[in-house]
């Protein structure tokens, strides 16, 4: 294409509000403009990536055994009824109403939709497996969108659903997804990092996610400092194996003392002159449905997902302070696990495992009285004595707290509740772990039967009787692995496009003054063409120095420049856009190339 | 493709709302399937026809200088408000709140949202002109929506707007438009009549809708019955030319008379025992600004597109009879042009154009009184006497009107009213027209200056001076084009696919029963890949009949069969689906067919 055809669009300065190189550098290079918070329009050079990304994706996918559907847009609220996530998701799935006042929700995400298609095509076990994809568009809105493309509201994504008669067949899709995600983003020139995510309740190696590493990503990523071990995983989903061993304090008998106008662990434990070790920390979490009291060491954060997940929770926000109060008889910050006004099911012979307990509350009218109460404990707590809480009584803590007498953990509310950090141990292989920021770029997922008990989905099996398949879930963010690639890919003069997703592969930039000259170029041009290059011609009436500034901005990755010594002898300039090295080539020389 | 792995999706009932042959064997077939009202879930076979759709759009598109961008789906309604589109669409324009109740328009189009772009990105007349294009889904919030994807409320269309310094050049891109609309219907095997459209205010040969010939097409089309002189027009659009002129009626002075219990043209005129063409029918219709009063033969309807266009109003409904009742002083049925309640500008010498006037009824208070009057006669009412109209007074006429004397046509106030129907004569040639119903499945229309005057979008021109620029905008629905080839080409066994659109031209259906009788079609199926065919390999376990049944449902173009004849002596079955002609063919042949 020529550039007097297709414009550049490029400007001359940053946007104001970005913050990111890839927001920046597309930008200015004329990829994108920001028409709305979180809403971008994609210029022709940014179309010519996706569309080259999305060819990968297809060849991919179809190559893995995927078809390719398209689910509208928008889905009928019904479909996020029969889920249970219509009332889960919160406001960051957009929702709408019809002329006709019946709900909507914009997709975010389409296991509704694709489950709902599943129970009304899927009759007998001879279609399964069978994975459905499609490319297209996906809401989502943030509260913040920004860093451009990275997080936005309206964004490009390729999902896939797979459903299978048995669980064995949903490990060999997965295996092949995991295989072809690896060839997408590698093919794409991305560098991504695959982790084990958490998976819920699903238990095993049921989720892993590609990410790219970025200071500004969202997630925490643990990588094993010994790459010849290779662990890899989000902090979310990674075993916490403190590097040194946790051990006891002071013994004694349970003891409250006064500890006014301290609260913070660490304010505790300076007063009481402990080390934070011994600290016993209680996070008090709920939702609509429960409320969760989580022990664990002091010393350390608590893994909101690792509590939801051992809790089997859905969601869960900080507790109220009502609600505190209700479960301790204390204010916030007094928390602890021995001698509770809602005492841990352990103490109650009666009550060993998870169970629906009412609050003593109750008896105060509050709502917090309805509500499940679990207790969990970390499993860094385990057999030690010495240990310090707070003493569910404003102001005051309990010193000499030993685990069995004071408090007991019981296997079935102990777990790892603690998040792992930079440091701890690599669970694989006992070597330190090295922390890094991450933004997802794909996620692949077993989803067990979730979806399609929920939305009874049922497939005549070969045994004649009816079967409710398994499921997995595989995403990429589209928009978001162009803008990776370029977080990846630059330097001061602008992007640096991998080959394979470039918008044009070859810049031909003429220095062409003369009507024979301009002839020449033209000539150049249909013959690169000709001969399949994938090329953008600047055929513009410009300085050299615009052309050159334009060309390196946008970043195709090979640069030739038919000027003086292509009219007087043939030769071309030839620049590589990535190491900047400058070379002479001829026109069959290029043409052949 | 294999079946095994991409199985039909067939379905044996025909769906229960399905009225047209589109909708019933594009789902009959495993096409589509309907996820809720006007929402559909494209399935593999449509998809791979959508995409073959899509190449052909964008290889025309391309060719015509088009360059392919992608906007945001939800579009801010601010942009709206500055067109003022946001409050002049209805109902069918979906809209929505994000999470800080901001208003957002789900795109029914883009104008507004191009023209924000042109705005953002357009700075020289160096970049002019330009088409940007795009193939997205698109809203319209259909009251009923029916006929499968033919009217629905989530669609596929691609829409391209172009940009110009001048009206020279939006002259050639719109050429070059019609003959891209052109190429790519007949591509798609679409046998399409392209027809002058209404282009409201724009005057001249400015938009062009491309129809298809269908009983459920909203629009009617009128066509010159001489095929050599071609003339094809929306019924919106068409001049009206009477194939009998009118003439006078019988001669006297205006003169009251009392007429009970008649109100309709036809009910007054067979009382009076008058002929309806000597009648003047009186059409009343208003808008939330405008009120417009419109005179034309008692023998013909209104057109309200005309009545609109010469009163450069926005979409008009039948007025309320409140609205009658303050302008006329009688109750509906007796309006006309003879002593009025609120006297047409004419008869008042400061007012002889069409101005803002209010209504007599202003002295009641009632809200008509605020709104804009417009009074219309059609042409065909000039220097005509002996007319009866409705008498201005509830159960009266007036007879023996004469134009000139009892009411007076201005230039101003004349216009062609009549909507034209079967039997008018071409505007053309003379001949009589004839009248099909048509459903639009593209259409370009000459913008003008409408959408960048008010968004404000300027451009540096040659001369150093800002300049506004021209604007065109092109429409094709994509989901639409796949729907209406079938309901143009399809039999009592299922769909035929036109070649360019199949989701497969060939179709190898294997009658194999044994493991070397699978290996030598499996092998045929690899050997035709390698050749390039495109082709869908039916490797079911299934009894041939249903193998037979699918293709010719599915639609594939050539049937391949591969059975006793090609295990023993390599001859396959050839069947051309349109024609139903069977023969026989080496595998030699059909690898280099």
């Amino acid at each position: 294409m020529r550039a007097t055809q297709v414009p550049y669009f490029t400007e001359k300065e940053d946007p104001k509000d970005a913050i990111v190189t890839s927001h920046r550098l597309l930008t200015r290079a004329g990829f994108i403009r920001k028409q709305a918070a979180g809403l971008y329009v994609f210029l022709p050079f940014a179309q010519r990536v996706l569309r080259k990304i999305e060819a990968i994706i297809r060849e991919e996918m179809d190559a893995a055994g995927g078809v390719e559907v398209q689910m509208p847009v928008i889905t009928p609220a019904e479909l996020w009824e029969q889920s249970g996530r219509y009332s889960i998701m919160g406001p960051e799935m957009m929702r709408m109403r019809d002329r006709h006042d019946a709900p909507f929700v914009l997709g975010p995400t389409h296991e509704e939709s694709v489950t709902w298609l599943a129970q009304t095509v899927l009759k007998s076990y001879k279609q399964l497996p069978l994975t459905f994809y499609q490319i297209g568009t996906k809401y989502r809105d943030e509260i913040r969108p920004r860093y451009g493309l990275i997080r936005c509201r309206e964004f490009v994504m390729k999902d896939a659903y797979s459903f299978h008669m048995d669980r064995n067949s949903l490990n060999e899709v997965y295996e092949k997804m995991r295989i072809a995600y690896r060839n997408i983003f590698s093919r794409c020139g991305l560098d991504t990092i695959p982790v084990e995510a958490d998976s819920g309740n699903m238990g095993g190696s049921g989720s892993e996610e590609f990410m790219v590493a970025s200071e500004i990503g969202e997630e925490t990523l643990l990588l094993c400092s010994d790459s010849a071990c290779g662990y890899r995983s989000n902090q979310e989903k990674t075993p916490f194996v403190p590097s040194i061993a946790y051990g006891s304090g002071e013994d004694g008998e349970a003891e409250r003392v006064i500890t006014p106008n301290v609260r913070t662990v660490e304010e505790v434990a300076a007063f009481l002159k402990t080390d934070v070790r011994n600290f016993i920390k209680t996070v008090i979490l709920e939702n609509e449905e429960e409320i969760v009291v989580a022990f664990l060491p002091g010393d350390r954060e608590a893994s909101v997902v690792k509590i939801k997940n051992a809790a089997k929770s859905g969601d869960l926000d900080m507790a109220s302070p009502e609600a505190i109060e209700a479960i301790t008889g204390a204010a916030p910050g007094f928390a602890g696990p021995h001698l509770l006004r809602t005492p841990p099911p352990q103490e109650n012979p009666q009550k060993i495992k998870f169970q629906q307990a009412k609050a003593i509350a109750a008896s105060e009218g509050i709502r917090y009285a309805e509500k499940k109460l679990f207790f969990l404990y970390d499993v860094n707590l385990k057999n030690r004595s010495g240990l310090v809480s707070g003493g569910n009584q404003t102001d005051t803590h309990f010193v000499h707290l030993k685990e069995g007498r004071d408090f007991v953990m019981l296997p079935e509310n102990t777990a790892d509740l603690v998040a792992a950090s930079e440091g701890d141990l690599c669970p694989k292989c006992g070597k330190p772990l090295h922390a890094t920021k991450g933004i997802e770029v794909g996620h692949i997922f077993k989803l067990g039967k979730k979806y399609s008990e929920a939305m009874k989905v049922e497939v005549l099996g070969e045994d004649g009787r009816p079967h409710v398949p398994e499921m997995g879930t595989y995403g990429i963010g589209v928009g978001r692995t162009m803008a990776t690639a370029v977080e990846q890919n630059y330097d001061s003069h602008g992007i640096i496009w991998p080959v394979a997703i470039t918008p044009f592969e070859y810049v031909l930039i003429s220095l062409a003054k003369k009507g024979d000259e301009i002839a020449k170029v033209d000539d150049l041009y249909e013959q690169m063409k000709a001969a399949g290059k994938d090329v953008y011609y600047d055929d513009r009436n410009e300085r050299p120095g615009v052309k050159f500034m334009d060309a390196e901005l946008a970043g195709f990755p090979w640069i030739v420049i038919a000027g003086k010594s292509y009219f007087e002898n043939g030769i071309l300039e030839f620049k590589e856009r990535r190491t900047g090295e400058k070379s002479e080539i001829s026109k069959d020389a290029l043409l052949t190339r």
